[in-house]
């Protein structure tokens, strides 16, 4: 496939691209997202997206590194990199991909659904920690990011393209749980019993609200149990992707011990 | 008692604090800390430390809701304050405070030892969860970064100042925790069982590697168990935060249920 040569950073594919980066308007409309570096973007092949279009400084990434030859290649000089780079750390590669959405429920499902989670490291992180949990679906509910942000995919270090990831609002999720038997255990410090006594070995939907204010009374009268992690020391809070890991795995032991 | 009130940059005891702020050297050998934002110093006094001298911006900050009775106040200009604040979201209160480093071994201790981790942030956010979880300690081996980084502090939510922590080489650790019977259970994939096949009940010490290259020879001889996460999805790796929160969090289900 013929290569395609960009040095200005005025050409109209590296403005194209610029937008899609900052964009997320335009994302959504082209279902289109951008992936930053070779191992989210290994990733991303390997789980089957469409990989439109790979934009790589061959100065600083060897392409061939890559599986590429389905994709279009377009070469840019350190110039245009350096423009279009959202990180500076990353490694002279990234790409154009068609956007998925959708969950297949596999037997015994175990999700994870985020209420209002509003930054993009966090949602990553918990993406991270769903993937080694083998978590069937992550679920975000009325998010105020959208899912392709770019922070979002980096610090997931890919997992947005491992683990089905989907948006919709609180109402859509909670119809699909009920309709699915699925068991909604919403984390929350009030009313609520220690996780290690809540069964989670069968469909089981895990909730979690921001650090902030929690969740909402919607999802709190939806709750099949109140679950909580109890709190021993002095602060009154765990970050959301840590408190996810820990009811997580608490399902992956239950599963397999 | 008398306030000081400094509105040049080029104060003496301004420049001291930003050297405090600056040089782990001069942490050190002083034994000082500059503490930042009003929930860390809240912290930070409950647990009884010696705040020395409170600085603060009496435009941005109302000194008269922390207890200062017993502490050298000093006021700043907006300007000062902004040369001085490390990073500009906090509240225009920060302090000197006399550093502590001892471990008190209640019974049947739970110990977090961190070898090599790099990350001021990183280590912050285990210090976070071992508040949490109630540890007795976090012992950071070997360490990269000094315990009163201002990135640790603040990422710890003032953690550092309600779990006991120290730094010490990985011998000297190794030493203290057998010569207490302490279990060594040391997070590695390889040659390892599922942690929750793990007795933690008795007095434990959870010891983590770095995320990229793990531990050490010398903690894989030492360990009474190695224990792993079973990782099921297609990354290799969690964040050393959250693989200290899943087995400290494990701990506390077996020494609760």
């Amino acid at each position: 496939m013929d290569i395609l040569r960009i040095s200005s950073t005025q050409n109209p594919r590296v403005k194209h691209l610029m937008a899609l980066q900052q964009k997320a308007q335009l994302r959504r409309s082209e279902q289109r997202i951008v992936v930053e570096g070779a191992r989210e973007l290994r990733h991303c092949i390997n789980a089957g997206y469409t990989v439109e279009t790979v934009i790589y400084c061959p100065d600083i990434f060897d392409i061939s590194s890559l599986p590429t030859s389905r994709c279009e290649l377009m070469e840019v000089s350190p110039q245009v990199y350096e423009k279009i780079a959202y990180r500076g750390s990353t490694e002279g590669v990234m790409a154009i991909v068609k956007a998925l959405s959708d969950i297949d429920l596999a037997d015994n499902p175990l999700i994870v659904v985020l209420e209002g989670v509003e930054k993009p490291g966090n949602i990553g992180a918990v993406l991270r920690s769903a993937d080694a949990a083998h978590a069937t679906a992550v679920i975000v509910c009325d998010p105020l990011t959208d899912l392709y942000n770019p922070n979002l995919i980096r610090s997931s270090i890919g997992a947005i393209f491992t683990v089905p990831c989907v948006a919709c609002s609180s109402d859509e999720c909670i119809k699909f749980l009920i309709e699915n038997n699925i068991s909604i255990l919403t984390a929350q410090l009030q009313d609520s019993e220690p996780y290690y006594t809540t069964t989670m070995s069968g469909a089981t939907a895990i909730v979690m609200g921001t650090e902030a204010t929690g969740l909402t009374d919607v999802w709190r009268r939806a709750a099949t149990a109140h679950i909580r992690i109890p709190m021993q020391g002095a602060l009154d809070s765990l970050n959301v992707s840590v408190s996810t890991a820990i009811l997580l795995f608490e399902a992956v032991r239950q599963r397999q011990s």
